[in-house]
């Protein structure tokens, strides 16, 4: 099964907005088993649009457009749906009322033109999920395709149509897609799956503790396990069942589950959209404890990203960000010298939990606080968490630049933390 | 003059690693007048690469591949491009010393498949421009393209290969590439472009401000002006000259320059490769001047965009976020109740400028601070900037949800401290 991902919109290529939904998009068919071999972004143009689709369908069994589906007349992707399948458009009443109710909701009149979102093509359907105004297509194509190609006919293909929007499009993969997906790959019954977020292991040192298991599960066929590197957000375990019905596939997901947290541990810190901050503050919200944090190395970034978190006003006290000698002893009563070592970020986890009265401190400090320039290869944190039974410092050697080795003490922090919490 | 764009490698279609490189360089190709109507994702397959860049050059006058052009099994890049050409690779020992040098004035040793990396299809130039260890290509393609198409004789094209490091593949860009594109679209002579980057307006307001020089401009011809809309990186205006040499180019350039800050005044807040981050330090460190600040809106964000730009260390003396009524009462001797508004920023700006014995005191507070899951349309935010002469507050209303408000008000504050710094 192939399917082919189309970003459609001039700013695209402008660069005026990123386009950050393709490798999502391109994520989740992985995690799906599905080959995703090429990625287009085009124009709002209707020739080039129609040009890129029947070029994807040629090439691959589906396509997912993405973009081009609000109300102006710039939003042209209906219309070259349309065309590739060679079928007019119909307004459908119950869409169009649908979004006028939604508008209604939010005590807005609904200007006309937005009617334009209830025209589908026919012999096309509504995808079930609609965050927004948008409605999410699903078109089957059965036509010979590219008449001008060898190909004289090629069964039915599809062409799955999502707006622009993240989470407009996300809710319609989750909802509707990736399942279609799944079953026009084959596969009777339900998929249903389950992400086990990890860190602090390599994708080969995971695959090796789960050796045994991975060999079991090649001779079943069912679940299926999938691995996938994320960066910050740690690497990815994907659980896959099938099923005849939604509660067998769940019973799967949850039994392999078990498994894999009986093998992994505590390398699983997250499931499905958790995140390490979400944890992390969730963790706390429990224990009803607070948390002061006193940054050097990350430079305000671990307060950054709890802040952005849900809930993080339940549970943070505050931050200090001590880039100077002189605030360093103001606000913590730290020694001018104290910079860089395991021991400063001993001393200042203690002192920023004690001064700011909270149940837990942290601190991060590194090579590059005693040398700003250091163009070490090799960026050494240390990490200090103290509570009321001491403190614990974790020293960390990450390669790399000065913005990587930030981002990613930030996460090892808050992974030590998250595994003292639990 | 259409130049397309193809990202290479399996990981991007994956979304193991986002593909940031096409956006860029898309608007590089937008602000110098170079049309992309393409951009294509493709993985680390022969046939397919080869395939993407014919479609390309068939349908465009000249593609940017960007990846692929390291030393190992998978980086097929360059024998990809050398299919397309008709052509053999050739190792160049010239190249393969300029590698080895690289890795011995780091003291590491060369491992020997590095010298991949020195083999170069017959006919095609080396961009002079080697940030890293992966040389770029300047690639003609004369040969006709697509034999099996209608196409019999195109002219000459070209392909430019990149590496996918972003550093690596802007300096190219900006040596080489783009100039190269402007001469083959026809113009004699020498092309030159400068970015003034802008804040505090939107297009139309600036397209209206400078209406009537760019009448005379369209009469002219030479120079030539563009608008970019960048989110949190402001709005750019591109100022490009043709002359016959450099140094006329760059004089034109900066007539015109001098011009636009006579209508634009200080709504320019930097030039080409500068930051509203950079701009502040540079500043504060020409005026010796030191910077606290507290954040409570904007929760370390704005600590650590300064914190990641070189020099931060010399003119930052610390922030506190205050999160908890109790850090704020305990570090910035404020009351419980003060939040939130136009007195708690002022407050707040004063107390951190004095306790941290700096030049300036900065803050933020907003809506989201009194009520965390305020769901409001506008976040109203409260920009507090303290001197020694007084404090001054900037009220800003920001559309967009919390991380959206955040980040727009972080860049809101650090213009205003611009402003009082110029």
């Amino acid at each position: 099964m192939r399917c082919e991902v189309i970003a459609i919109g001039t700013e695209l290529l402008l660069g005026q907005i990123h386009d950050t939904n393709s490798a999502w998009i391109g994520e989740q068919l992985a995690m799906s088993g599905i080959d995703s071999l090429y990625q287009t972004k085009v124009g709002d143009n209707l020739e080039r649009i129609v040009g890129a689709i029947e070029l994807a369908l040629s090439r691959s069994d589906a396509v997912i457009t993405c973009g081009g589906l609000g109300p102006t007349q710039d939003d042209i992707t209906r219309d070259a749906i349309a065309k590739v399948m060679g079928v007019k458009m119909q307004r459908r009443d119950d869409i169009g009322a649908r979004i006028r109710q939604m508008f209604e909701s939010r005590g807005r009149e609904m200007p006309e033109n937005n009617l334009r979102q209830a025209d589908v093509p026919i012999g096309a359907s509504v995808i079930e999920q609609m965050p927004g105004t948008a409605p999410g297509l699903l078109c089957p194509v059965t036509r010979p395709l590219l008449p001008d190609s060898n190909e004289k006919s090629s069964g039915e293909k599809v062409i799955y149509a999502v707006p622009g929007v993240p989470n407009e499009m996300k809710t319609m993969m989750l909802g509707t897609i990736l399942g279609d997906l799944q079953q026009r790959s084959g596969v009777a019954g339900v998929i249903k799956s389950r992400v086990l977020k990890t860190w602090g292991h390599s994708e080969s040192g995971l695959a090796e503790m789960l050796s045994d298991r991975i060999n079991e599960l090649d001779t079943l066929g069912n679940p299926t396990l999938a691995f996938q590197a994320s960066g910050i957000e740690g690497l990815k375990v994907r659980i896959t069942a099938k099923a005849d019905s939604a509660k067998q596939a769940q019973a799967i997901i949850t039994h392999e589950e078990a498994l894999m947290r009986d093998i992994l541990g505590r390398y699983i810190f997250a499931v499905d959209s958790e995140t390490m901050e979400s944890v992390i503050i969730n963790l706390l919200k429990k224990r009803h404890q607070t948390l002061a944090i006193a940054e050097v190395a990350s430079g305000g970034l671990v307060s950054a990203r709890l802040t952005q978190t849900d809930g993080h006003h339940e549970v943070l006290s505050g931050t200090v960000v001590g880039t100077s000698a002189k605030v360093r002893a103001e606000v913590l009563g730290m020694s001018e010298a104290d910079i860089g070592t395991r021991d400063a970020a001993a001393a200042m986890a203690i002192k920023v939990r004690e001064k700011f009265d909270s149940d837990i401190g942290l601190s991060t400090t590194g090579v590059f606080d005693i040398d700003p320039d250091a163009k070490a290869a090799v960026g050494e944190t240390y990490l200090g968490i103290a509570t009321s039974s001491g403190v614990e410092v974790t020293e960390v050697k990450l390669p790399g630049d000065r913005k990587r080795v930030r981002e990613f003490s930030v996460i090892s922090l808050l992974n030590a933390l998250r595994l003292v919490l639990q």
